[in-house]
């Protein structure tokens, strides 16, 4: 190939870049930023942009029996050991349009690359774009992923919907996923069968836009634990009539409690803990709630995340010690519904080192960063597949719809991804 | 009268005001408990049973140019000066039967039994069903009375639905109600025709229980400052990527104000204010939020009450400068709707020590009480007439569906009632 011919096949793949995008963008539009629903409407409009472009290059594509998507290079398809590169096509309620996105889009595009460019990888490539990552829907994060393990379980399976509308086993099942398979634990693949994965993702935090950063190598992913909704109950009443010493109010005592956990949090940053707390979610009855209403109730999310499991079950411990407390001091009661946990992970050594060679050699960062954030490449590590993760730069953070990359920071990270994928240690 | 017809006659009573309660609550019943909302279905449901009634009693019936609906005995309509009885027939969504009901049931029936025993109050009475008492519909509290004083504003007017669907001045309209006149804060009634008011009403809170008593005087009625949306806005981002120094996080902002202000409240209450402090709402957005998002909004409403105006305004600034300082210290910011007022109100002391006559007479408890709740009986006392109350004990508090008022008390209550009606001051 001469070096004109390669200038016009990378402009060429970052129009396509753009298009793609553009595309996902304006497919999937909500009323502020992007609405692609786990196994719902959003996922698979953008499931149907791929197969478009993988088409038009002549790329093979299939399902597997989780319902993802996998697109290979031609006469590749079923080819084993194979290098998995992939991410997450759905999005939360209301977010951005490059998380999860732009890791299938980099190894998409990766392959466009391979065959304009008549390159052959060291070996078979299988470009995933996995389902349900994102635990906005159904409560349950990296369902696509979880299920190829024989990870998921009979309760993931009968997480209600955040409206309350229908299982994340019924929407499988209507997308074509093999439920009862599924639900006996049986995995989807052979984990021997697949000699790495890798995942491009943009960074979900502030911390390379805050070091002027395009890319980076990921070593660990944090891992969390969760409620989706715990219930504080108290005793509704009139807000003009009952004394403070007869209130059981669940508002205060849910106030009380998110404001001590929020203490205790510093102080467990203070003595080196790596840890955040977040509670995204707080609502009284909207049915019965008014400014007059002493609540009878309040639901309210917790999540701790940690890259350390001790971490993680300690501050657990903490919080609902912090609840029987409150509980009893304030004569309410916290129920809570099922906890779900996503252990952390650590990054593969060797492909660690691999992409800062390959990093290098492109004069990109040679920068390590910690993942925040979960993501499927936890569910291929933790079934003893060899796992690493490229970093974008983003502005905005994520889960939001003013989430934003830029283009270049892009195409540099998929010229690593697309480097490791043909060059795999 | 012989004894035996009036115990009949007290039968027939007792009969009817089962009737009444059932009957209403039947026609308004919600998922739980009643929903009459102000102009709206349930009031008018409740209006209109009230005019069976009293047209079966041979009583005569009207609507001023609020909407509220008169009732008087034959041949009083009109005449002047009157003891105006009344409350409110609406009801917060998924209340009890009692609130508000209650009051204008005793009045009616205070009519009925002047009719079955032939006897002539010393002035005329006019029972008056007010409209629109409750806050929970439109934000806007005791419409109906303060409609009749030209108490309401153009800003409370254009007050919107808690649904968002209309604002309170195209409601009242649809019910008959002269908005223009309203509007114009033209006085519908002349306060030197109404000799005196009285209110019968369920208490909203525990004490009557607390200490065994059927009945007891309300001698003064706390005011309250609310408003029922605070929005705290801070930045939206993903729960595992943004660490804690970064974050803008407004539910941990509201959490911390909350908490705030329930100890500034304790602290008031040891410096012995009279003074209540209530957040019955707090909602992040439900279209947005999710367990793994940092929430970008939370709107919650605030209310303090007491019998002290200084007391009000005090507690209101420092809930001010808390929020200012909770905006500055965690970087998020806090706006106000507009900020809504009810006066407190002192009974009048010859009504007081009337009503407290009558009940020596009754046998019933010659018990004074404060009001924690707000009633239509502050718009007649600030208009200059005097006004008086009466409450009956009731469990389980009030705005639930739980509330519970038994009906002996109710027939003692409505006893004291018809004397002070008969023997006014």
């Amino acid at each position: 190939m001469t070096e004109t011919t390669l200038q016009s096949a990378r402009g060429e793949l970052r129009s396509l870049a753009v298009e793609i995008f553009d595309t996902l963008r304006q497919s999937t539009a909500a009323r502020r930023g992007v609405s692609r629903e786990s196994f719902g409407a959003g996922e698979n409009a953008a499931f149907e942009i791929l197969v478009d472009v993988a088409r038009r290059f002549g790329l093979e594509t299939a399902t597997d029996r989780a319902a993802n998507l996998l697109i290979s290079l031609p006469g590749q398809t079923g080819k084993t050991p194979y290098t998995a590169c992939g991410s997450h096509m759905d999005s939360v309620p209301e977010g951005g349009n490059f998380d999860g996105a732009a890791g299938v889009v980099a190894g998409l595009l990766g392959l466009v690359r391979a065959r304009l460019e008549h390159a052959e990888p060291k070996r078979p490539v299988r470009v995933i774009a996995l389902r349900g990552e994102e635990s906005a829907w159904y409560g349950k994060s990296c369902v696509g992923s979880s299920a190829l393990f024989g990870r998921l379980r009979k309760a993931d399976l009968a997480s209600v919907h955040r409206d309350g509308t229908g299982t994340l086993g019924e929407a499988m099942k209507r997308n074509g996923a093999a439920v009862d398979a599924i639900e006996a634990g049986t995995p989807l693949v052979d984990p021997a069968d697949i000699a790495g994965y890798i995942e491009l993702h943009i960074e979900q935090g502030p911390i390379l836009v805050a070091d002027s950063l395009p890319t980076a190598v990921v070593t660990s992913i944090r891992g969390n634990l969760r409620h989706r909704r715990i219930r504080c109950i108290g005793e509704a009443g009139h807000s003009g009539a009952v004394p403070r010493g007869l209130r059981n109010d669940p508002v205060m005592a849910t106030a009380a409690l998110i404001h001590a956990l929020d203490n205790h949090w510093q102080d467990w940053l203070d003595k080196g803990h790596d840890i955040v707390v977040t509670t995204g979610i707080v609502e009284t009855d909207g049915r019965a709630h008014s400014v007059s209403r002493i609540a009878g109730e309040v639901d309210f999310s917790f999540e701790v995340r940690s890259e350390d499991t001790a971490t993680l079950e300690g501050f657990y411990e903490l919080m609902r010690s912090e609840c029987d407390r409150i509980a009893a001091e304030r004569r309410v009661m916290f129920n809570f519904d099922r906890r779900v946990d996503a252990e952390p992970a650590v990054m593969d050594r060797r492909w660690v080192d691999r992409l800062l060679q390959h990093a290098r050699a492109l004069s990109l960062p040679e920068r390590t960063i910690l993942s925040g954030a979960g993501h499927d490449a936890v569910l291929f590590a933790s079934a003893g597949i060899p796992s690493a993760m490229i970093f974008i730069r983003n502005h905005n953070g994520s889960h939001n719809p003013n989430e934003a990359m830029d283009i270049d920071d892009f195409l540099k990270g998929a010229d690593l991804l697309y480097r490791a994928l043909m060059d795999p240690p």
